[in-house]
């Protein structure tokens, strides 16, 4: 066996044990009784630290050097070639950082989650200030290691965990760019929405049963595949799973159906990029998900571009009335339109619509590149979040619970992630521009419940593609530019304006 | 660290290994869309491998030495010294056998257990016979590699995998001892059953649901804590999961509530052994059950020996006709009995009653004795076996389906497990009948529903104890007898002759 071959022979084996910690973060999610939560934590920080020294290895840096020295490269195919590059990638992560500092910021983390689950609800920051403290200190040694490994600013490390090859001075420009244009365009959005008639709420109750059946057949739609995966509930929405078998989970409100729908949708477009990668490739780095802004853009671009949508909804309305037993003016295409397009400021990141979530997103990414710099104290985190809030959004929040605590990425060690979320909302717009300019049967097929024109351009531009691509190369081939919030901005002036 | 600690530390990484693979297995079993079967086999295999390496590695061996080697041990307790010697029987079976060698034959039963799957419906040996001697050889080879490594007999090598220290004197002596005496006894059990009412069918449907409801609220009554543990639909009913995470399974039968709730009771069983195992021995081998024996003991005392009795079916019979709305003669008590012990001359063994159930046993134990012997070719098994339960049960199946193709132990390498479930039996009635002369409250508690001292005798005198000791010497300390077919008999005796 060559070198390369015995890293495929290696990365396979890390590939089925992120697929088993995939199924068990998922049953943890999704079924697991209370009692088992310890060992569950023990088991999946054991699978976890086997792959991390089977990535780290000296034996995994030998093989790595032996497949690229001397031309031992040049017989690779470019798949090959960029499998050995995510190979690289992965070890110059796993290898940065000694074992002793991944486990305690490991512990620090879920010591943190678990205050944070506590202050949240209490809205005291302070209560949740000293882990949070632990945390940041050992996260920042950790992106100093990394970003010494790869040469990169401290953030630019952190932020490489989520987005491969990301860059703050391309985001500072998106992000620079729509922090301008959002905070007069969220006025004209919501005066030109005051001269809509309101949303008339559609009544419940709406049996989860129900709810389920819908949301199944709509998956089925949109072209999931249940026999390479499941629908089930857990308390936060999220696509998991393992390779040929990705879940998807929902949680219904019995009082109201809109929005929990809505979320499978968009659970079904994180699923079909799954689903979608290429097969030849599976168990090994380049057969992954590109990363998380590719991610993000295959959920919104269902969610946002394809079902939110006159389009969409008068397909789905009919069935939506057949699911509930539901009829009159609520149950209306254009009302659910006018429900699903809903503008709105408000505190909470996860409720908020597509026009205000940006701004959200903007101030988390700003406050994390200062907190990471070590720029901003802690203390004064509470503050500057809200401060923040007011001048991109015009609203303050009135607690910490609705500020600074509301998320929980940064208590659970989850730092460099936020701005994949508008990066992948611009992704999505661009995608969706050039998905519809190539093929004119994509949007009446929306129309008629033919996902097929849309699934099998996106399989051809996005997901077939793993990460053989860089993420900016992938957007610029396939829609003809680079990451650029203009064509995002055209869609929200198209939607709301309009 | 002493070696012996180290040896803690190593051990109890398998120990999340092995949990790790529970979960994978019980997923795989309920709840696992048909597509994920090839990378979850792929998943459990790397687990199980990294596991193997893990125990047979010459590390362990090296620790091994050192704990035990110049009075190292002198400063152990009885429990260390107990975990030290599990820990040497399990690096023991890892390291006999080659790598190679286990690969070939998880291979070989894999493929081996897909053509049975086809041949068992068309009743058709012949298509299975070459895989099944693929599976024979390689499995002798690893039997003659266990047995040196043990200084045991073949058989007794592959018997310790499931009952750790289980001779093959002691089975022949009880088998034979059972063989002469149940083909005249159950003759008699069925004449005395003659002169008795036959049980009315209680008439469907049961839902679902209703099935589960009951089921869920009698395993609630014998104990089962549903915070450590969950009840779920598999094709088989099993006991798995993992520490503080007990999970079992049935398969509802809208037809007939009967042997499907009987088989709740019976998992519940196995359930509260791994509930009642020694919680400072967590993740560690002398906190395991102790082996497959005891196991089967567990499940059939709670089914056979405390459940399908005049005590308990008095409790559960208000409660059965509650949960189905069921009322008249077939839903009495009495008739309720009438069904939980009616003995039948019948060819499938899982379907079997507790009289003629040893009768399909002894038989399986005799034929795979001999064809790890090599004394019996497999061309002539379907013939032996056929002879085999005629003269012990005295019906010859009409074809193989019915015969040597119903169970898939063989096919998919479960070679010396078959003398456990009679084990299990005897030792069944021996426990129930300690436990009922320690704690005169046992009974009454039963027909009340008040499991809690039973349980609690079982808890003191077997689950506590882990592989503290052997099975031989656990039996007779809690019972005052070594396993002896004596109290089975004059279980059988007095259950079906009166």
């Amino acid at each position: 066996m060559s070198a390369y071959q015995k890293l495929e022979a290696h990365f396979r084996r890390a590939a089925h044990l992120d697929d088993a910690v995939g199924m068990l973060h998922w049953d943890m999610s999704t079924m697991m009784p209370a009692g088992g939560a310890t060992a569950r934590a023990e088991q999946m920080a054991t699978l976890r630290g086997i792959r991390h020294h089977l990535i780290a290895s000296p034996e995994t840096a030998e093989l790595l050097a032996a497949a690229t020295d001397n031309g031992a490269s040049s017989g690779l195919d470019d798949w090959q070639r960029a499998n050995l590059a995510e190979m690289r990638r992965d070890h110059t992560h796993a290898a940065a950082v000694e074992d002793d500092l991944i486990e305690a910021l490991s512990k620090a983390c879920s010591a943190c989650e678990m205050v944070w689950r506590e202050a949240r609800p209490e809205s005291d920051f302070a209560k949740v200030l000293p882990s949070l403290r632990t945390v940041l200190d050992l996260y920042r040694q950790v992106a100093a290691a990394k970003a010494e490994a790869f040469g990169c600013s401290l953030y630019e490390a952190l932020l490489d965990q989520w987005e491969p090859g990301g860059k703050t001075a391309t985001i500072d420009a998106i992000f620079d760019d729509l922090a301008d244009f959002l905070p007069p365009f969220i006025d004209q959005a919501l005066a030109a929405q005051a001269k809509r008639p309101a949303p008339i709420v559609p009544q419940g109750p709406f049996p989860a049963e129900q709810q389920k059946a819908l949301a199944t057949k709509l998956m089925g739609v949109l072209g999931f595949e249940f026999e390479r995966g499941r629908l089930d509930v857990s308390f936060h929405p999220f696509c998991g799973g393992a390779t040929d078998d990705v879940r998807i989970t929902t949680r219904w409100d019995e009082a109201d159906f809109v929005e929990g729908l809505m979320a499978v949708l968009h659970e079904t477009g994180h699923a079909l990029y799954e689903l979608g990668l290429p097969g030849d490739w599976r168990h090994q780095p380049v057969g992954k998900a590109r990363g998380m802004t590719l991610h993000e853009s295959q959920s919104l671009l269902m969610e946002m571009q394809a079902c939110r949508t006159h389009e969409f909804l008068s397909f789905a309305a009919p069935l939506i009335r057949e699911a509930f037993g539901g009829s009159g003016p609520a149950f209306e295409t254009e009302n659910l339109y006018r429900h699903y397009t809903h503008v709105d400021r408000s505190f909470i990141r996860t409720e908020a619509d597509e026009v205000t979530y940006p701004t959200h997103v903007i101030l988390r990414y700003r406050l994390e590149r200062s907190m990471i710099a070590g720029e901003l104290d802690l203390a004064d985190l509470p503050e500057a979040f809200n401060d923040g809030l007011e001048a991109l959004l015009g609203i303050r929040p009135p607690d910490d619970r609705q500020g600074c605590l509301q998320d929980i990425h940064w208590y659970a060690g989850a730092w460099g992630y936020f701005p994949t979320y508008t990066l992948g909302a611009i992704a999505a717009a661009q995608f969706f521009g050039a998905a519809k300019r190539d093929d004119p049967a994509i949007v009446p097929g929306i129309a008629t419940g033919d996902f097929a024109p849309l699934v099998g351009w996106l399989r051809a531009h996005v997901h077939g593609h793993g990460s053989k691509l860089p993420t900016d190369g992938l957007v610029e081939k396939a829609t003809g530019l680079p990451l650029d919030p203009a064509v995002f901005k055209a869609h929200l002036a198209a939607r709301y304006l309009d």
